[in-house]
């Protein structure tokens, strides 16, 4: 059963004296270890409580990078890489105390090939900052969690969203990382080569490592030519269970869609009144068609008559760019509007992936387990991937609530590892899925990782008692 | 510069007597030390002199190898897993002497899931195989190197293929292994949904790792649908440039072509003899279009668009199924064609891989250093990814040949690496490309590695020797 997560006080290490002045000498005003500082370094969106690191330094260059690292492993001291905050296991909570590297400060875009269908950015750039840079090209870098993340968090996370069903995670859109190791190497994880089968995989090791093997400072990504046509259709449906396999049977057939999302009443209703949309509080589907001209309108013909099929009322389209986008920064903020129907409230929110033909399965098996829930939950997610979000909403010092959330969420897990899926398709294991990670792969599974771990961070100083213990 | 390579007697171990009458104990006539057998399990695609174990056994079950494997480890023995000995780059040469693990008998497929487009199979199950299984399913399985050659091969040297344009290699294409480890632990990487962020990726660490880390013993693949229309087609260019042009701006512009092949006039003229095909001797294009009627007609008019602009014929169709099958198999066979070219020959075989900008550059870059060579040459090669092969063929035992040969590849592959390519886009290090290894990712990568198969291999049981030295 998944672990509970030790907070406690005998595993933080204070900053060692000369440590602090090392740094200091080194960042000046980039050095801080001011309170309110190190509280915003030590939170993220996971529903624990905020764990401080005990300093911060804003890096603005590998060279920087290497910098901390030499001093800190020269005390065997934690450090651990900060993007934007926008986590949801816990990934970047000092619980071995430590330094938080901040990457923000790292936002150049250093190169668009345009003709390669490639970019190599900082980690700190943000994906909508990326996707605004590109505006100029043609091009678009499709990976979009709900947050406006970082592309070296993203890539420590394995992180997707709503295109993945179409264009896949971070797993097949990096193609080349920077990293600062363990003894402060500067290793570049492979060149701008589609494809190559030169040694081991580097690049897709550090991918989903989570700040654990080493510090992601530049990530070369893959771009798509921005589609000739696109159109987007929001579709009610009578039950969970129609909706879903209206998707199931669209994946089946091999429709190239490029986004199919579902979203419970209860979601709509949190979006209706978050994004003042007037959307119908129903089951409900966002598709989006990539394409030319005629593939969009053929794709679309094809899902129409599947959603028919299963129950679905006529398609509502977002015909016009900024209908489409509205629709779909509603969707982005949904998890923000969840969060809102019960102010002041901590979410627990579950990413479960299964095989496809399990997900109707998967999901209404979900909602039945929510349905004895004493509080508010919704459920939402990258259905075609067969990729849905339970969201947990407990009272803020709620323990027994607490509680009982983490058992609901235990059940839902455990009822798609039934099903040979995975207990994260794409927010990573964290603090809160370290016991669902050994349940999944197994203990032998697990002692490779810790192999590679200690091979790769010996003194275990890259963001210590993350994904597994050691 | 690329390292010679070292087949130093002296490397060499002889079979411990103990072993062998363990190993004949468990495997009764499984176990081989006839010559011939041995003598077949030494040798490759590669141009390497034969170069045996000293023992064979054939494995039925991930059983079978768990107890080879725990009996070599005792014995701090070598073993090499061997598939359909299709390899090019001398990945299964006994160069430490060894205990081979024949796979080929594990040849079923285990489970074929069509619902959630996925395949489970033992290693030994050969490509051609699969697909034949697949047939009445109405899924495919697109990964095709030119040797009918087994998924578990494939995937422990990231092989790819014509297809790989559209459908990815087999980084993309394994959605999960069963892997015995250097200490005889059974690992099942991942489970079959199609995304997962569960800690680090073990899968892509395995896929390419030439049976160093561990023996694949199952592989789970994706599988897609059959397209609703596939139309292929051959186009002659004015030279080799304006070919590749032609390729790189339909990459650019986002067509989803299914295949891109280039053919030089050598290659062609080599096709001719060796499989009686009747085309036109100049530089060529072979392209595939999956997809809807009206999708492929689409594509195809838009790729002959491009094709005519750079100084492309008019395309010829392959439209009947068995004019396109004739069509592929000619093109898979064209490696075997080029070797017939200089009867008894031996074949080196470059496999650059570029970025799609560079790609024009790289090619005529290599035609020019090959114009220099005294013996036959060809080049050919999934354009669509950058990727292409130079084929050199050298005298049987003329080692003047061989060093120009080695020489001229060594160019060729410096080229590609100045361009921010890859020495091995699809046929892995092996025993021949150590050297430009090191040379494209640097020392602090390989060290990386290193650390990893220390990690993973203590005892450097599982195919030493290979990738990178120790």
């Amino acid at each position: 059963m998944n672990q509970p997560i030790a907070f406690a006080d005998s595993l933080r290490r204070p900053l060692p004296p000369a440590l602090g002045t090392a740094l200091r000498e080194r960042f000046g005003e980039r050095f801080s270890t001011a309170q309110a500082v190190r509280e915003h370094h030590g939170r993220d969106e996971s529903p624990f409580p905020t764990t401080p690191p005990e300093a911060v330094v804003f890096a603005q260059s590998t060279e920087d990078v290497v910098a901390v690292v030499d001093l800190c492993r020269a005390h065997a001291y934690p450090l651990i890489p900060y993007g934007a905050g926008s986590s949801l296991e816990g990934h970047l909570l000092a619980v071995h105390g430590g330094v938080s590297i901040d990457l923000s400060q790292m936002n150049r875009v250093l190169g668009i090939d345009a003709e390669d269908l490639t970019a190599t950015v900082q980690a700190g750039v943000l994906r909508k900052q990326l996707n605004e840079e590109l505006k100029s090209t043609g091009l678009f870098f499709p990976i979009d969690p709900g947050a406006d993340a970082s592309i070296g968090g993203m890539s420590a996370t394995r992180a997707s969203g709503t295109n993945a069903v179409r264009y896949g995670t971070m797993r097949e859109n990096v193609l080349g990382l920077t990293v600062v190791t363990a003894e402060g190497k500067v290793v570049r994880t492979a060149g701008r080569a589609k494809k190559s089968a030169a040694g081991y995989d580097l690049t897709r090791l550090f991918v989903g490592s989570e700040g654990t093997l080493g510090v992601i400072t530049e990530v070369t990504v893959r771009l798509y030519p921005l589609p000739e046509a696109i159109s987007a259709a929001v579709c009610n449906f009578p039950s969970l269970a129609a909706a879903v396999n209206a998707v199931i049977q669209t994946i089946q057939l091999g429709v190239p869609i490029a986004r199919s999302e579902f979203l419970c009443e209860s979601t709509i209703a949190a979006i209706n009144a978050y994004s003042n949309t007037t959307l119908r509080e129903a089951p409900t589907l966002f598709f989006e068609f990539h394409g030319t001209e005629s593939g969009v309108r053929e794709q679309a013909e094809l899902v129409q008559a599947i959603a028919r099929e299963h129950g679905g009322q006529d398609f509502e389209w977002a015909s016009r760019p900024e209908d489409r986008t509205r629709l779909w920064n509603a969707r982005h903020s949904a998890y923000f509007a969840c969060l809102q129907v019960r102010p002041g409230c901590r979410a627990i929110s579950t990413d479960t992936c299964v095989p496809i033909s399990r997900l109707a399965d998967s999901i209404t098996g979900a909602r039945r387990i929510l349905d004895t829930a004493k509080f508010p939950t919704m459920l939402l997610g990258h259905v075609g991937d067969g990729n849905f979000h339970a969201v947990l909403l407990v009272g803020p010092d709620d323990e027994r609530e607490m509680a009982e959330a983490e058992r609901l969420n235990d059940e839902i897990v455990r009822l798609a590892l039934s099903m040979d899926g995975t207990c994260t398709g794409e927010h990573g294991i964290g603090l809160h899925k370290m016991g669902f990670l050994v349940e999944e792969r197994g203990d032998d599974a697990i002692e490779l990782m810790r192999r590679i771990k200690r091979a790769l961070d010996p003194d275990n100083i890259l963001n210590p008692g993350k994904i597994f213990t050691l």
